[in-house]
């Protein structure tokens, strides 16, 4: 088999056989095919597609590149979730003690932030002495002992898709559903969860701007969990404004927090309690109810153990940025409108994110919300606090907000439900 | 500007403007857009297209990545030849030299075989002593002593098409009109002639196997000399059928001697003298007609000339193989078929060809042709000869040939005209 055969026939419109793919994906991994051949087939892939036979073989040929891990010595079901990324999606950090706290076990690998959209990882950082990179055995020990688990992806976790993913980055490939349902659902199906919830964003914050592409995106990850032996189940959820109050890396696990305390912004609750819900009877497990783990403290125990496990203090005071700007509103009404994407860079902008892999994060900055999208507010009161390190930050954040929010004298019949749908096989 | 926002504008459907064009062909020569980019870039090309102003920008930033050659300094006009390749194209060996016997200068720079078409400096170089390298000045020197020179292109010329070539070459993305019209224009163009006619071969033996492909290539390459500045012509001509009754290096120089000296087989003479007028129209010189110039005497004097001004012999006795198999007509009747591309696989499979660039080629392998199609054949006369080294390579070549003819009881009304249009803007 050879490379110019491979690339040729999904050029011209083909289906790639299974012996094609997994021996494109094997050669590629060890170094046999070579970057400027991948990254063609890849914009082939992009331009002509892949049926759900290629796109199941694509993504078993990724797993295979690597180690698969397995929790099968565990006593509970374990269960997973993942998010495609948006602005102020701080879920995962609420939601995996709630769900240990309920009766599963979360073994969940998370990323860091690139671009307008944060990153887990980033985010629990700020809490002083934690850490992100964990053995397969520490893994385990976080788990018997808190429930759950959120850490690094070792290098041994599909590397295929690693090596792919940096490709993509650089060569105009990143945007073909089957390439980024096969990304997501390699290093998933490898980690070894035994079921998956995923949410896919939707909106001017979220990579999918449209629900029918994000509907697209969520049927094809679906159908690879279920065929890949995965309990898996998707919800499409509104990212046309930020999620919650607070986006930042500090400002969200300060949220993250509250939310444990039985408070918290009711968006974020919601969703933190649905998906909850969805993870547990995917596990198949009925025991304690989620919002009742958020009222009796057990799901902040759950927290607090997980958090220590992996060597952070969870009473350690979170970082906090040394300059504040405010924007008030510019009249009064109903904030008809505060648009995800622009609030993301902004918060980008602001220190929040990295431009390059290689760069650090402020644990500090970010945007902090006074009033959520349908909120009544007054003309003066306050709208945003834009929190950075240095003032010189302030000026193109500030650019960032022109023209991203509204107030107006009624709601917006626009704006997307908290859940749009659910997606099973 | 930067390689992905380029390649995104092409992936996602649109037009480069001149300022992309011209940075991505910069770059990617210098190094500064990687291998991983331009294919990805150059697969997008191949499924999306490129307009008239597209290939002409990417055609002329081409030409800028090098030198381009200027005959100003000489006192008559030049023509140019290029053909696309084909089986049994020789039609450069005395056509070159008879259209200086002419009038015109002709500098020619050709190519070597890869793959089963030949190539003109393979075939030159079976001549003992000749050199295909020159320097600029020795080309000069060359041309105004015999009126022609067929040599290599020199690294200078349109770097980066040479780069670009090998790269597709490796990725799968040849086969895209606007890309073979460029990197084929981009060098003639460089090289500085001032008219040029395109011999665009159609059928099994040539890269465009249909009509509207070679229509398609020949308008966008006609469009593309006349927009530079070159007079450029286009004939479509046959290749579903070899050129002539030789197919391999050594045995196409005999050929070509033939027709120099007032013989040959009729197709070849016919297409050379057509392209000859052709070449001198478009230079605008109207001095002896090529017939004339073939039964004088003086298109030899001119080969003579030429191939001795490159070091060659031209009395030297040509290579010739050591071993031959011959094939015998299975029946009476007329030569329905004799396809172009078995025999130019036979022949490659003899040694004529090579697989690798750094490969030898043997000039003495080849395929002889008994029979021309629409000839009468009786059962068991001679049909082919096959030429190798070793007789190892005959069993692979009689393999080739299986099916490629038909004797039958009259002649085949799907066989293409020798020239099947003329195209000019």
């Amino acid at each position: 088999m050879d490379a110019i055969e491979v690339i040729r026939a999904k050029r011209d419109g083909g289906a790639l056989s299974s012996a094609q793919i997994d021996w494109v994906i094997g050669a590629y991994t060890a170094g046999g095919v070579a970057d400027e051949q991948m990254s063609a087939l890849a914009m082939a892939i992009l331009l002509n597609g892949m049926d759900r036979r290629e796109i199941a073989d694509w993504t078993q040929a990724m797993i295979r590149s690597g180690e698969r891990m397995d929790w099968s010595m565990l006593d509970r079901p374990t269960a997973d979730k993942h998010s495609t990324g948006g602005v102020g999606d701080k879920i995962t950090l609420p939601l995996a003690p709630l769900v240990a706290a309920c009766g599963a076990y979360v073994p969940q690998l998370s990323g860091r932030g690139l671009g307008h959209t944060g990153g887990t990882l980033d985010k629990l950082e700020s809490i002083h002495g934690w850490r992100a990179s964990l053995s397969n055995d520490e893994m385990l020990d976080v788990i018997r002992d808190a429930g759950a688990v959120v850490c690094a992806a070792g290098s041994g976790l599909a590397p295929a898709d690693k090596k792919l993913y940096a490709l993509r980055d650089v060569t105009g490939t990143v945007e073909s559903i089957p390439l980024i349902a096969s990304s997501i659902m390699s290093k998933k199906i490898a980690e070894g969860t035994g079921s998956l919830v995923l949410d896919v964003k939707v909106g001017s914050g979220a990579f999918m701007k449209t629900v029918e592409d994000a509907h697209e995106l969520a049927t094809t990850m679906v159908e690879l969990g279920t065929d890949a032996g995965v309990n898996t189940v998707a919800l499409l959820t509104a990212m046309d404004r930020p999620l919650g109050r607070a986006v930042g890396n500090a400002l969200e696990v300060a949220e993250s927090v509250e939310v444990l305390a039985g408070g918290g912004p009711a968006d974020v609750v919601e969703l933190t309690v649905r998906l909850a819900r969805e993870m547990l009877a995917a596990a198949g497990v009925s025991g304690k109810d989620p919002e009742d783990a958020l009222k009796d403290g057990s799901a902040m125990d759950a927290w607090r153990r997980m958090i220590s496990a992996q060597g952070g203090d969870p009473d350690a005071v979170l970082p906090r940025a040394a300059e504040t700007v405010q924007i008030t509103a510019p009249s009064s009404g109903v904030l008809r409108r505060l648009d995800a994407y622009g609030v993301g860079l902004a918060a980008w902008r602001l220190g929040a994110g990295r431009a390059r892999k290689e760069d650090p994060v402020s644990f500090g900055a970010g945007v902090t919300l006074h009033a959520q999208v349908g909120d009544i507010v007054r003309e003066g009161q306050p709208l945003l606090t834009l929190h950075a390190d240095e003032t010189a930050r302030f000026d193109r954040a500030l650019e960032a907000l022109e023209g991203a929010y509204e107030v107006g004298l009624s709601a917006d019949s626009d704006s997307l439900p908290l859940v749009i749908k659910r997606i099973t096989v």
